[in-house]
């Protein structure tokens, strides 16, 4: 059937290259129709409750949260469990098995929120939801609880209205994504048999554009790693003292600078081991990308572009690895001079590493670049904050096919393929430990203001979101 | 006369070497012994005046400590004046002519005092001053209460018992020095002539160790500067736009890093411009000191001993130019981690500079180096908190050796002569406006926690200091 035949509902018209099955999705599109206000009045509901998790005191709002997830599955007849663990709990879901042999498919997201941070640079209450042209303001309306929530109502409007889904749908919405999600692999790896399926799906990523959706298929691993050097054994006068003893501040930035050479190439040995050239296929898929090179940096405010030489800007943000300074301290900051020779001084850097870096290997070269810049005349410690590997969904998987249509259909425009330079170490977790590949289909715009003041979610991305999870089940029923 | 003539004093026994005039300094150094516990107990209530110069708040107790001074040099008879400045005041004195054809003298000390800093780190009150194993505790102990009273006392002794002084003495006791004398160069251009001096002495640096009083000959002299980098508008994540920018952090530690080769000689064009090689003579002068560089390491807590290539660690304590970060600051420092490309990026950077290297062309060398070390991905911004002159005392002035004797005499051991990595920019000021050189005597211990909790001055210094000024004034009569 042609996409013309949906004009009577007002959904995006179906192009005229997907097949459908007409009677059922149109019974789900319409209930989702018919609950578009319902619909925003649920997640302002949801987006009212301050779960926190990097908050203890958040016990009870997080409790809340959990709960209200499980109340929306259960309450359309999915099989519902609040799973505890050792840090904040964990909501799963399973619509059991049906009839057919589609494939079974985890959705992941989490009820978890950011902090507020400074309250004075929002412009209404974080916890107080309000509609601003056409936006949703609320501190977790992106990331995550509008996003997750679009799947989870569209698995209620298709057991709502055809009393099962077409395939088999889990549920993971775990309470500690902001935390890093200490307790997310021992729980998936202690419930693997039931949280089994074909493909992870999650809404945690962005549209390309305001006009364009896009799947992210890949994403960056990181290390985090923090340098201390002592001198010293307290600040020296800079003059009595200066040119005797060797200046910590001097030597971080020695040893920083050692680690990237003048085309900013990374020069730890063996740090570029396992970097594959891009292939021709995605080299062309990042070409045809609309990108606005002055856009970006005017959207960055940043004086200038820079990065690896021989790179296009998306390569370099996307398929590239990184080094780069998180933080730096050292010595007397304030207003004027203070004349010290530091007794220490520290940095924060992170690695953005990418599909087939062996983070384990990249760790421990760079103790090892680090201890070999470091001279005799300081003493060295090095403490490590995050370790993950990068994930790369194939392009030939065949869920991403259902799930570009899918996009194709919900927002009425074919979705671009993307890679996103930021990580998820949930990612090769799922890999690991279920052996499935995740697909990943953005809902919210790359400016949504994520872990930062009036961060917001558009209703029509809301509402498109719904639409495209409800398809998304019924092309994978029919692939 | 011979020393073993004083041994009925219990004064330090005269050097063989000394010629004197026993008459008249027996009699002046009798006065000194007699009053010696006097003395303390005056010491004591100069430093129970809190005149922390930096504080705005103490204008009554700098007033106080400036009329403490000045009533001192009117009670023997010296014509004595307090000077209003824009600032502090400052406490001027004057023997008036004497017969005889000796240098005219002008003896520089400070009234005011550092801030308390950290009271909890005090063993008893700043201003509440305290006997501890014969060295007086409290802020401005040595610095430079204990040091310019030495000074002031002898010539007490002087126009007390003899009535007059054997040369013409002036003095200069100002309330700035701990704020960076701001009001002190245009007070003397103005008072050019009423200063006009043939030497000025100074006691506000430091014997060589507890046994060996020194006279400091060079000082270096100091540009201290602040680099700030701005790159994106705000601090950006990491992963999501990491490679695509310059970093400030990574850039400011190229800058940094760039300033130095693996010599750790500064790579500024044209830094060692000037820059004479050490004589023979101060070269085995300063080989000749005994200096234990164990000790000295550990006296530091260092893990090592480093500096630029080539030169010993006196050499490079008191004769080679410097460059030091005195501290640097990016992005977030907190616990743990934040994965973000920071916004901004700053480091403060003095460079200790030595006799003939030019400050003005020094500075402006170095904004060049930074600006041509800055790549266009970032903007620079530089300030400057300090530019003076180093300063060095020809090694042949006359009033040198009366200086040395003087010292000899009133500690009862050869001083050294040494040289000081600090800078004290109202030396390169007295040389310029009054043509006169400075004699620096120092009488406080390098450890004498000047600046820091529990600062102290040994008594038995204190007396010796007195006897050295008595001495001096004697010696400079004959010389």
């Amino acid at each position: 059937m042609m996409a013309a035949d949906k004009a009577d509902t007002g959904l995006p018209m179906y192009p005229a290259t997907i097949e459908r099955n007409p009677p059922v999705i149109d019974k789900v599109l319409q209930y989702v129709k018919d609950n578009g206000n319902d619909y925003a009045e649920r997640l302002k509901d949801f987006l009212r409750i301050p779960s926190i998790s990097t908050d203890a005191a958040s016990k009870p709002e997080m409790d809340r949260a959990a709960k209200w997830v499980a109340d929306l599955l259960s309450g359309c007849g999915i099989k519902t469990e609040i799973l505890t663990t050792d840090g904040w709990p964990c909501v799963v879901g399973d619509t059991g098995p049906v009839d057919g042999d589609g494939p079974t498919i985890l959705v992941y997201g989490h009820y978890d929120v950011q902090p507020v941070g400074d309250e004075s640079l929002w412009d209404a209450d974080a916890f107080n939801p309000v509609e601003v042209d056409g936006k949703l303001v609320a501190r977790g309306s992106a990331d995550d609880k509008g996003q997750v929530l679009a799947h989870l109502l569209a698995a209620e409007a298709w057991m709502k209205t055809v009393g099962k889904m077409p395939v088999r749908f889990k549920f993971l919405v775990e309470g500690e994504e902001e935390i890093g999600s200490p307790h997310l692999g021992p729980l998936v790896e202690k419930h693997r048999e039931r949280l089994a399926c074909d493909y992870v799906v999650l809404s945690d990523t962005c549209k390309y554009n305001p006009e364009t959706p896009a799947i992210t298929y890949g994403t960056k691993g990181m290390i985090y790693k923090e340098i201390l050097l002592t001198g010293p054994r307290n600040d020296l006068h800079s003059g009595s003292f200066g040119g005797t003893v060797a200046n910590p501040g001097n030597v971080l930035c020695q040893i920083i600078t050692s680690l990237k050479d003048a085309n900013n190439r990374v020069t730890i040995p063996g740090f570029y081991d396992g970097v594959q050239p891009l292939s021709a296929e995605e080299k062309s898929m990042i070409e045809a990308l609309p990108f606005d090179e002055q856009g970006y940096q005017d959207m960055l405010g940043s004086p200038g572009l820079d990065g690896e030489a021989g790179f296009s800007t998306l390569e370099r943000r996307w398929v590239r690895p990184t080094l780069d300074v998180n933080g730096l301290f050292s010595g007397f900051m304030g207003e004027g001079s203070s004349t010290i020779i530091p007794a220490k001084a520290g940095a924060k850097v992170s690695m953005r590493i990418v599909p087939g870096q062996d983070p384990d290997k990249i760790a421990d070269a760079f103790d090892a670049a680090v201890k070999a810049a470091t001279p005799a005349g300081v003493r060295l410690e090095i403490k490590e904050h995050a370790r993950c590997a990068a994930y790369m969904c194939p392009l030939d998987l065949p869920g991403l096919a259902a799930a570009k249509s899918a996009l194709e259909a919900g927002f009425g425009k074919q979705p671009v393929m993307i890679r996103e330079g930021g990580s998820l170490p949930i990612l090769p977790m799922f890999k690991d430990i279920l052996g499935a590949e995740t697909i990943m289909i953005g809902l919210c715009l790359p400016n949504c203001n994520a872990h930062g003041p009036n961060e917001f979610f558009h209703l029509s991305d809301f509402e498109g979101g719904i639409r495209t999870a409800a398809h998304f089940a019924d092309l994978l029923a029919g692939s």
